[in-house]
């Protein structure tokens, strides 16, 4: 919901052909909407993000594909030319490993086509099945999660659970509900009382910014804290649950998640509060089991550290530079949470424990050809 | 340092008569002296921040208490006004428990006198006492700590160490030489390569304002990193050392150091990286056992996650707002390392565990008439 109406964060107008996007980069501040018109403008939106959130980008990517074919040079959408063009699409962010799957997916789609205007309308067909998809899994998500939360509820006689929630994995990062925030949703949808603790998820403030942005335009609960916070919270007794998402996934359960996610794992098995991660499987990473030595972590710009976006008393939308001119800073965008801190993950299927062998119990087609490490 | 000269962030002006300070709101960016003339001038300079850094508020309370002599109105200096004005300073910040301590001290030898003129003097004398001995402890944690920086550098066979801290222990929150940065000054001094990860420390930037800025005075390698990246340095073998202060020490070791502290300890630990925390005695509160419990943790206004100062491209020292208008914020500013976590204490006496035992074996005055808890 945005402004009272239901607003997704990229959407496909058929009348108008035309692929819009809510610029993230500007919210909370301004919602404003933008129109990718061609493969650079959707590479341009991933990293700057303007988009920005495993599934958006996986999504993003796909529709990019379509770009692709629709805006062909020659007009032939020639193997070569759609290679091409996927080559830079998947280039734009290194972690979040829905960017590859969505273009390989669609990608595949179109190449099984023969000539120029089947291969666009298929692109856009597998554009719009995993846009369905990531909807469909996001809902699926917060179905399983939300015993969790009802369960808590139950323990607390009905007082607010306490939800502490890292980056913004809602629905500004996926397309309805969010990862991290289904759960959070479904039970507020059935009159559980919830309170999310929002850390604020320097250096981008997608957790300040954009999470409190998303529960405050659905009524929800929330305070912003410090991304120092949490710790704190969980030692006192603050926090009943942490529920994050995450852009890459090891087949036993890693997770790269946005920096800052492992010390609040850390804090939350230091204190024996249940830290669940909440994916569609479209995040995980088949083919890797050791996420600290296996997942690109991406270093962005420096500048994102020195400074901080935000609104001027006079209502311009500003960066300022916090840091002495001579100081280098360096910007590394996601961290590892090791399979040991999780204590489950909830996935469109159910909930599992963050090993293979239970991972596998949910996506049996996922084990062939694979070895099986011993639970 | 500060562009080249020796200075320091508080001192007394015999010639005028002036208490001056460095006006730590306005780093890096402006380096602006301040003199403070009254006890409202010094609650006014703790509570704002233009002071701080548990030493320096003793420090500065200290002469507090002076200027309250001074400014006594009908000249007598009496006991009840003296009290009346200790009372006021000692309530300017609630964690830090080197401003009762020092208020203390002075106000101890202040009623010693009998008259005004001797009140006054054995304030200022007092007062300069303390400040003498803050940059003593600081200089001697230096030396003992200098050791554990030569012998990781021995380790790495002269490769640079490593070293992360939080917030600002720097001479910025002391006098001299700083707690936290006293050994990597000494290590640095004596010719050992050094490289400070140096955490933002949101949300007042201590860290990406002050610290940075003091170890560029110092020609200190450094890089600014977001308080939420210290784990993933840790997991990667980028950090050899932690040195953080403190603001207020258990009896048996626990430390109220800046909010976020104990997600670093956490991170410490599950990487078997050694984390150790500097601290002058004056900082120990030998009446507690439990820090998580018995600690007061200061709740500041909620405004300062709500936004952040810096310099706009034109020049200007301003404030924007990141959150959402209708979004609420939480501040606790402190939080609390439980010593199960600590390395080791490195005090002015020497280095001893984080444990009741070893704490008193080098404070051994402090045994007497208290319980000693089985080491």
């Amino acid at each position: 919901m945005a402004n009272g109406k239901p607003v997704r964060p990229i959407w496909f107008e058929a009348e108008t052909e035309r692929l819009r996007i809510i610029d993230q980069r500007q919210l909370p501040h301004r919602l404003v909407f933008m129109t990718l018109k061609s493969v650079e403008d959707v590479v341009a939106a991933i990293v700057e993000m303007a988009v920005r959130g495993a599934p958006l980008i996986g999504v993003t990517a796909a529709y990019g594909v379509y770009l692709a074919a629709k805006t062909s040079p020659d007009g032939q959408v020639s193997d070569a030319y759609l290679e091409r063009a996927c080559d830079t699409i998947r280039s734009a962010r290194p972690t979040a490993t829905n960017l590859a799957w969505a273009v390989d997916r669609v990608l595949a789609s179109v190449l099984a086509q023969p000539g120029p205007a089947q291969r666009r309308e298929a692109a856009l067909a597998a554009a719009r099945g995993i846009a369905a998809l990531e909807v469909d899994n996001c809902r699926c998500i917060g179905q399983h999660g939300l015993p969790l939360v009802a369960g808590l509820s139950r323990q607390k006689k009905g007082a607010p659970v306490n939800i502490l929630t890292h980056c913004n994995a809602g629905w500004l990062a996926c397309l309805k509900y969010g990862t991290a925030t289904a759960p959070i949703y479904a039970a507020a949808g059935q009159g559980i009382a919830v309170h999310v603790w929002v850390d604020e998820t320097r250096p981008l403030n997608q957790g300040a910014r954009l999470t409190s942005w998303e529960l405050a335009q659905d009524g929800i609960p929330h305070t912003i804290i410090t991304d120092n916070t949490g710790g704190h919270l969980m030692q006192h007794g603050m926090v009943d649950l942490v529920i994050v998402g995450t852009d890459r996934t090891t087949r036993n359960g890693d997770v790269a998640n946005k920096i800052g996610t492992y010390l609040k794992a850390l804090a939350a098995r230091d204190n024996q509060v249940p830290f669940y991660v909440a994916l569609p499987s479209s995040t995980i990473d088949w083919r890797i089991t050791d996420g600290v030595a296996q997942i690109p972590i991406e270093t962005r710009a420096a500048d994102e550290v020195h400074g901080v976006q935000g609104r001027t008393a006079d209502g311009a939308i500003t960066r300022v530079r916090v840091t002495p001119d001579g100081s280098r800073a360096v910007n590394y965008a996601f961290d590892v949470t090791p399979a040991r801190l999780v204590s489950g993950l909830i996935t469109e299927r159910g909930i599992c424990r963050a090993e293979e062998a239970d991972i596998l119990r949910l996506f049996p087609e996922k084990a062939e050809g694979l070895i099986f490490r011993q639970p």
